[in-house]
């Protein structure tokens, strides 16, 4: 089975399991919508990657942990675009899940989501009690307080921020969370594997600041334009745009150095290159021309 | 210790585990604030008679079971606040969170504080791995889909509800994870355990329906007549005042048959007897009245 398969079947696991009859039937619809269909689902196929190149002796709590990870992600889009923070109508190409089902439903579908994911996640490692607390520990630290999205987010609420702190809660440590869960979801220690998340995720976020600037809003399923209008840190906003450019290359240049030794280095750093490439070719086109 | 020690300690403790100085310090102000200093500490505390009923042989996964479903409920309490839902300028007799700190800090203070309810308890239940993977589910189930606080809150969403599904979702689930949880901390099979908190919370909920047309807003320290205002499923709007009061009568006689056999339920039934007391008194004085 396909690393893609493998998280499509246990994310739609994973919402069935919680679904009921005793289940409002808009929300089951939102939650639905905002986890299918999903994005580049980057962070569980990087999750399972790392987790193949550690050995995967354990396909089904690896499959957890990717869409733990997962879910986390789509439940922090949903509060994302909510009115009061970004108020986006667009995610994915279609109505942000307020536009579609109102911004109460968001709320909730967010908090479902978050819940949901550490349902899946145990109920993925349930037979290998050993590794549950780690992972979800690791899951737990890269969504909450001090150092995970919501204390990200939550830095565009402060007079002051430094960017390269803003980033890496808001996007580096969700990265991290899937190279680290990868590990130990395969029973590895899951330390040495966070550097290499946190720089793949630096490498994303400023691809975002460019195509922020740069980019097709039909094409990205978003809107443009909005850390300019919102006032959010940005590479772009702090080095230009060439100077992101730069940036954006050098923390490339970084990445593959930073996988640590493991049976399945080589195969990882083909995979790596070609998730890195599905962000890619736009930043790097505009650069070219 | 007393259990209302434990309580506030093992609270107080995840809190501090949660903060670091890339925390904004705003967000860390909030959660603070969500938590400190609580209301009556219900849930917590029965789930902590529960586990003394049953022995409870590890009180460290016993108390960061009881912190964790605290720390839903004031989630709960957050989200349930915000202006998209009630609107409610009071809460624990002070500013509720999106008054205090905003709209964005009272959506990512719940989304924090939900998350922190699993870190706190597997830090907790690290040491007992057999019980985490238990504990996590009755924890989530009690908050997500399809039978928990979100779904119970999405009711509201809805064109028509049932009275009794909704409380069911929206108060009875997370007490029935109270006492589901008490037992499941201290070994035992935590099934016979959930009718239990699931009557306790049916009691909690009339009373609360009763006290928001007789109670006293300043007494109760967030507004009354809201039921009416937001037109909420309410047993006072569905059965009338008297209607209510039976109900809730009818409800309490039956909660002490519910206590499963176990070596400690004559101090456990004193126990919930007093718990009780603390939402009962007004609600009867009214009744006398």
């Amino acid at each position: 089975m396909s690393v893609g398969e493998r998280i499509e079947r246990t994310l739609l696991a994973s919402f069935e399991a919680s679904r009921g009859p005793s289940c409002p039937p808009r929300l089951d619809e939102a939650v639905r919508y905002a986890i299918f269909p999903g994005g580049a689902r980057l962070r569980p196929t990087i999750c399972l990657a790392v987790a193949e190149a550690c050995g995967d002796d354990r396909p089904e709590v690896s499959n957890a942990a990717a869409a733990a990870i997962e879910l986390l992600h789509c439940a922090s889009l949903v509060h994302d675009d909510l009115p009061c923070f970004d108020d986006s109508p667009l995610r994915r190409g279609r109505p942000s899940v307020h536009r579609a089902f109102g911004e109460r439903l968001a709320v909730l579908t967010g908090d479902a989501l978050i819940v949901l994911a550490f349902s899946a996640l145990t109920r993925g490692a349930r037979q290998a009690p050993e590794r549950l607390a780690g992972l979800v520990e690791i899951v737990a630290a890269s969504v909450g307080m001090p150092r995970g999205i919501a204390a990200g987010q939550a830095w565009e609420c402060e007079p002051t921020v430094n960017l390269s702190d803003y980033q890496q809660l808001k996007t580096g440590a969700l990265f991290a969370a899937a190279t680290a869960a990868g590990a130990a979801a395969a029973g590895k220690n899951p330390e040495p594997w966070r550097a290499l998340g946190e720089q793949i995720g630096s490498a994303y976020q400023v691809v975002d600041d460019i195509l922020d600037v740069t980019g097709d809003s039909e094409q990205l399923g978003k809107p443009i334009g909005q850390d300019e209008a919102r006032g959010h840190p940005s590479s772009v906003r702090e080095m230009g745009l060439d100077g992101a450019r730069r940036h954006f290359e050098s923390v490339m240049a970084g990445v593959f150095d930073m996988i640590p030794p493991c049976p399945g280095s080589e195969r990882l750093k083909q995979r790596i290159a070609k998730e890195s490439s599905k962000f890619l070719p736009s930043a790097l086109a505009e650069h070219a021309a």
